[in-house]
């Protein structure tokens, strides 16, 4: 018999087991950017799989046919009923640079309240949530509906063979709604859900100028130095009002509605008290845009990395032979990641010099929708289940926010699957993720294993 | 009995002696630009001791006081006669990319008549050879003059040690010429003497606009990417013209005489043979300058290394806390490296962003002279002894030849002990000096050897 009253017992309980399972998951060194990390992949997977079990999960599998293993759990109990699609990752971003984490990135410890190790929050922490709320839901007979997991390890690298895995199997991935766990509260207090996504592209440049490094004593001022041509390239990409300087960059950029930009307002104080803490200077923002519209519905090109010639200790006097930058760039809606590779490779190949030799190397995007953004609207049932699953857990009322991150499934199995997304992260934007020191709050930990219960309950039943 | 052909004789049956300890020489690791190579930098220093003892210089001393150590030789066999001051440099340009290196580059190997290791040809080689001409004269009874040997192991690193003991040690080095050993001949079969030198000046930049590296999506475009900050700023450095566009950059430049560099026309077109098969387009030059004149009597600036961000193996979606420049400007009469430096920081300091904290790190230049170009004029009689040395030796006549190169310690003494020098090196410019498979060719080293020798003998005694 149903009493959704025991579950936050059945959390209290057994949240000291749950800890110490997510302790180990957290454990496992699973970087998806590095083959270095293959095996500690496969264990990642393999423990998905077993806790997806241990969770009451009766149908597990680990495909391992689309690069890193997908973990795939399905639990019927009732066709009539329906059925919540959840996804996750099981992979990490590295943990560079290691010196600057105060403790080892991969031995989890638990401070003010908060679990520290790569994957806390991003996204292995949220997994378990997810597979944790289930099992409640499971052992105090009070699970309604049917569930599919689709866990994945290659969300850091672009999701391109899920996506594959999803255009393939789309029959077997058929629900009502697509639960997903990889995103932010407004702050510990505020129920939020997240309502855009930018989407993404990563291309790398390589600048070659000479056959080999050379002495700048004897070549400098008669060669052209392949830095200075790259930072050349870079530093003309944008104006001083922020804008990308890439023909045809903004031509499907869709304009947001005043009225939304209007509610977002508070949310774009908060971002702004964010970034202050973690800017040398002042924030920045492209023109007639505040920072918090910058980073969610107008698109951004970062140079992640950038390297050429003698980096190590001292000086070495060359002209070195080449130089390298490793570029993401972030879209808004409706801007394609192929259309806009097309622009950024003409633009380079335009601009370089005769003097050189450049290399574009852009990240195939293969599957209809991989690397799209996402624009969600407020309202329809699953919004409404998922505000009355806050109302449960949470004081305060629900709020929507924007997110410039990227979640490429999300846009997959939007554009492939037609289900409505859910984007329910329990997060916090100062969660450190993709740096040093990431960490995910037990209370928002054991407070989302609540709320997802909740979402179950109310998604099938209604309010 | 004096009798100079003996030495063709002594160097033909000593040469494979000659060779294995050269070879051992070369086997040290005489890294001067990182400490963790300092153990063989004291190695270096104490076999270069030995090798001067067992050459048969009578006063030989290893000085500790001065950075890494000075090896002084002084060799007295009558006050009256001349002194030559023998200037050269143990320490050596680190061996990376060892990638692309064909041997280890501290086991020499000998292929198509050279020997391949780092400091083949810069200058271990040429040092040993100054040794072996020096041992030439003793062993055949023919050495005409004093000699002191001042061996340096900071030449790749700025040479201020030695600077600051040339300074306070100026009166123990008077001397009537300084021979050098440490540049090219034009080609194989060229007697050649360098006349000009470039100055050199060093410093890093680095560009900080966070307190961490963070999301890319979360942040970008709402940070300033220090790696795109710092592009611009080096982006912006040189106009198409590939001039420096540092206010005040140009001021202290001297015109070369029209005539000097019609003169140097030949040498032009065989430095931009030598370009054409090291560069994947086309050799640049400043506007109204050829190549081979934007490379030696011209200034250049060069980034030699740039880093920043992830730059590993796959993809990190960060924006990084900072990036860093390491830059040469190589200098040209009468530029002079303090002033520079004030100029570039102003520049760089003026446009940096308020977004970004831009710190500039430039080498201290301290000695009056260190760092300082160098112009000779032909004739005087050490140019005459020498164009006498190669008459005996080679079948060309004697060009003079300019080099964009740096010898710190060569103004340093024009300007603390007004030696006049002489800059007689026997490497070529295709000997990959500063790059992977650095070599020197053998018949080069023993064909110097006797030059030299005939150069102590013409300088003594006249043509």
């Amino acid at each position: 018999m149903r009493n959704m009253e025991k579950i936050q017992q059945y959390i209290a309980e057994n949240q000291d087991d749950f800890f110490l399972e997510l302790f180990e998951y957290l454990r496992i060194a699973s970087v998806s950017t590095d083959s270095a990390f293959n095996a500690q992949i496969h264990e990642a997977a393999g423990f998905t799989a077993e806790a997806l079990k241990s969770a009451g999960v009766s149908e597990v599998e680990i495909n391992q046919e689309y690069g890193h293993p997908i973990v795939m759990g399905r639990h019927t109990i009732d066709k009539e009923k329906p059925t919540i699609l959840v996804y996750g990752h099981y992979d990490v971003q590295p943990p560079d640079p290691i010196s600057k984490w105060e403790n080892d990135p991969f031995e989890p410890v638990v401070k003010n309240g908060a679990v520290f190790a790569r994957g806390a929050s991003d996204d292995k922490g949220q997994v378990h949530m997810q597979i944790k709320a289930f099992e409640t839901l499971v052992k105090t007979d009070n699970l309604p509906c049917n569930v599919i997991f689709l866990i994945e390890g290659e969300e850091e690298i672009g999701s391109k063979g899920v996506s594959r895995f999803i255009q393939e199997n789309a029959g077997d991935l058929n629900a009502d709604v697509l639960l997903v766990s990889d995103t932010a509260l407004l702050d510990k207090e505020t129920p939020t859900l997240t309502t855009t996504l930018r989407g993404i592209l990563t291309l790398e440049i390589t600048v070659k100028s000479l056959t080999k490094d050379v002495h700048s004593g004897v070549y400098g001022g008669a060669v052209h130095n392949p830095i200075h041509v790259l930072s050349k390239m870079i530093g003309d990409i944008e104006d001083e009002n922020f804008q990308i300087q890439i023909p045809g960059f903004y031509d499907a950029v869709i304009n947001i509605d005043q009225e939304l930009r209007k509610n977002q307002e508070k949310n774009a104080k908060a971002f702004s008290r964010m970034t202050e803490q973690i800017c040398c200077g002042k924030e920045v923002c492209e023109k007639t845009y505040s920072a918090y519209e910058s980073a969610t519905i107008r698109p951004a090109l970062d140079v992640n990395g950038i390297y050429g010639g003698y980096i190590d200790k001292g000086h070495k006097s060359i002209v070195p032979d080449s130089a390298t930058a490793k570029i993401s760039i972030r879209l808004v809606p409706n801007q394609k990641p192929q259309q806009i590779a097309e622009l950024v490779r003409e633009h380079f190949t335009k601009h370089a010099p005769k003097s050189v030799e450049v290399d574009i190397r852009v990240e195939d995007v293969e599957i209809e929708g991989a690397g799209d953004p996402v624009l969600l609207k407020d309202g329809g049932s699953a919004f409404e289940a998922a505000e009355a699953a806050f109302a449960k857990t949470y004081d305060k009322d629900l709020v929507s926010i924007w997110c410039g991150g990227s979640i490429p499934v999300v846009s997959v199995i939007q554009s492939q699957l037609g289900i409505q997304p859910v984007l329910m992260g329990f997060g916090l934007e100062s969660d450190n993720i993709h740096s040093p020191n990431e960490h995910f709050y037990l209370e928002n930990y054991t407070k989302g294993i609540e709320t997802i219960a909740w979402f179950y309950h109310y998604f099938t039943n209604g309010r």
